[in-house]
């Protein structure tokens, strides 16, 4: 297999080089001044793409490990919480909440739509002795590729006290976030997504009323236990040993990410997802999720009648180089899902649609080459219009 | 400050220039067959290195990941557990224990002693109900630079069913540690060690009995839960999305370990903690531990009256760029260490042992310059004399 793939999965992402590169770097005292010096460069700036003035900390964990520390450090055994699933990571909460004892209303949405925001607010007006503890949702559900309207879900949630806890390992600087305008009381994210550096470490917010609650937790946690996180970050410190040469890469990264702006990471997520979509259905292929709630992390696809989807995975990793993703769960076998998340660029789109014409061709299919491609280069020129006329 | 530090810690430790480019390698796919190849290599190599054929499995973690994995995996709330400390990270699991709920029996030695096998042995001849569930204990206390006598304590056991539950984190593979012959139920290591890649994994073996306490523990743990790592193991993969970079420094690492081979590897080990020694000794200085129980991974000074550690410290970073640690918990301010853990070798002791002759010399105390240098020079001389001699 050739190094330089093009590399379009929901996780990892491509890393761009100087990240990369930064990972060759010697070992440095995580106890020292200069490990100090990276974490509180950082923190602050994962802050600015959370959109938040809460606490923000950074685990030597995978997204998953995040997802846990949320569970473990804002609810008790015996609290009530909703969990609203819309894919295969809402159903990943599901089984973390109830692992800790907690009582789960499991709202269990079709796989392809995203959370009604009108059943989260019925369930919230029913619940008059206040005993719903937490709402556990993700932001972008990577198993189908459709990301929830969180502005709607804080809405709906009103003046109820119940935590909102958002997974946004995929979603994260991929679509909007605004945790503080959006009294998101924990924010979960993940490296190997919108952050552009290996899987490894995750990060997580904290609120005020969430801290609260981590006061009162019953669990047993510590490798996961975010008052040491706390304690330990006053020191320029994490309070067991950090994947140093994760946090090398993050630095160079976060720097990359902040020279492009968030506004235009997020126009660049969009234009992706755009032109994904875009050269997917013009080549005739049908999208799980609708335009209304696609993801701009991730497109799902339906894979064509009689064509199986491992057939169109080894083609295209083996005769174009492209990785792409299958489908979990109860989507397995009946979608692909092609990553347009983080360090990917227009070039890598055209040639994945190129690369997936032929491949379809060679499976039978009708296609008419060049189609695809077609379609997310008018994309991409449109969108190029709408900018250069915006910035007159 | 320069990056090629003479980096003398008890971990992180000093990684090898092949692991660290091999970091800079682009992302693949951890659930494609790129990803099961290096899981596959690695995992067997790392029984190896663990003398067993006992499950492994690797964590995306660092080594309190995976003491927290084994309290976590193998105990209940209730379980009544020794834990026998003779330091820091001893407190450290009695912590974890009492987070989750055991009955926590502390047998707290010593500070730069080893565990007495009798006081074990004495514990379990009288627990008549076999009421103790588990034993925890260090192979390798790093926070005192001592190490237990394993073989010795599994012999106290005996036939009582009690787990024995080692944390290894410091020195496997710096010291002996055979899992199998000596009955070690659960051993955990961690990546920044000998292993020589910098921190981020974990590593615990599993043998069939505590397999069989893990099936009936009521712990809640999803991330750390190892039923998930043997299922998955079985497919090429890790439940959880691992810290892919980490993976491919611990392929180097490991070629590195096993060309070397397990004896060569400890004898460096003894090597180089002898040339410490004998260095340190002849500079006039105290050591904390005595050479019956000395670690092969790290050796505790005992500052000289009147001299602060930290000035020691401080003037061996800035002037000589050599990277040495401080105490923990109690030792603080009372010790320096000097890890000869991992990729380190005989030039890296010779310049840390001259220029903290002439770091004490500034701080007021008199030394004969070169005294300690000299010394370690002598056991390398002899040392080498022997391995020649025994080799004819």
């Amino acid at each position: 297999m050739r190094e330089d793939q093009i590399f379009l999965l929901p996780g990892p992402t491509p890393v761009p080089p100087q990240s990369l590169r930064s990972m060759s770097s010697p070992m440095i005292n995580h106890r020292g001044p200069a490990f100090k010096e990276i974490l509180e460069e950082v923190t602050p700036q994962i802050q600015k793409i959370m959109e938040t003035k809460n606490d923000v900390f950074i685990l030597t964990a995978s997204g998953t490990g995040g997802m846990e520390a949320a569970v473990a450090n804002f609810t008790s055994p015996g609290d009530k919480v909703l969990v609203a699933s819309i894919g295969s990571f809402g159903e990943r909460f599901k089984k973390i909440c109830e692992r800790y004892g907690t009582v789960v209303d499991f709202i269990d949405f079709p796989w392809g739509t995203a959370i009604d925001p009108e059943v989260i607010r019925e369930k919230l007006n029913k619940d008059k002795k206040r005993e719903i503890k937490a709402i556990f949702l993700q932001h972008n559900e990577t198993s189908t590729g459709v990301i929830n309207d969180l502005k709607a879900v804080s809405e709906a949630r009103g003046e109820h006290p119940a935590l909102l806890i958002v997974d946004a390992v995929s979603g994260l600087a991929a679509g909007e976030l605004k945790t503080d305008a959006w009294n998101l009381d924990v924010v979960i994210s993940g490296s190997q997504k919108a952050f552009m550096i290996p899987p490894g470490l995750a990060m997580i917010s904290v609120s005020q009323r969430a801290w609260e609650v981590a006061q009162k937790s019953t669990n047993p946690v510590f490798y996961f236990d975010l008052k040491q996180y706390k304690e330990f970050l006053s020191k320029g410190q994490t309070p067991w040993t950090p994947a140093i040469s994760l946090f090398y890469a993050l630095k160079e990264s976060l720097q990359l990410m902040l020279e492009e702006g968030l506004d235009n990471i997020l126009k660049r997520h969009r234009l992706h997802r755009d032109m994904v979509r875009a050269g997917v259905k013009a080549i005739g292929l049908e999208l799980l999720a609708s335009d209304e709630v696609a993801s701009p992390a991730v497109t799902a696809v339906i894979a064509p009648e009689g064509i199986q989807v491992n057939a169109i995975r080894s083609l295209m990793q083996n005769k174009y180089n492209v990785a792409l993703a299958g489908g979990q769960g109860k989507l397995k076998n009946k979608i692909f899902r092609i990553g347009h998340l983080g360090y990917v660029k227009p070039t890598d789109i055209f040639a994945a649609l190129a690369s997936l014409e032929l491949v379809l061709t060679e499976l039978g299919l009708k296609v008419d080459l060049g189609v695809g491609v077609r379609a997310a280069q008018r994309v991409l020129l449109e969108r190029s219009g709408e900018n250069a006329h915006t910035s007159q």
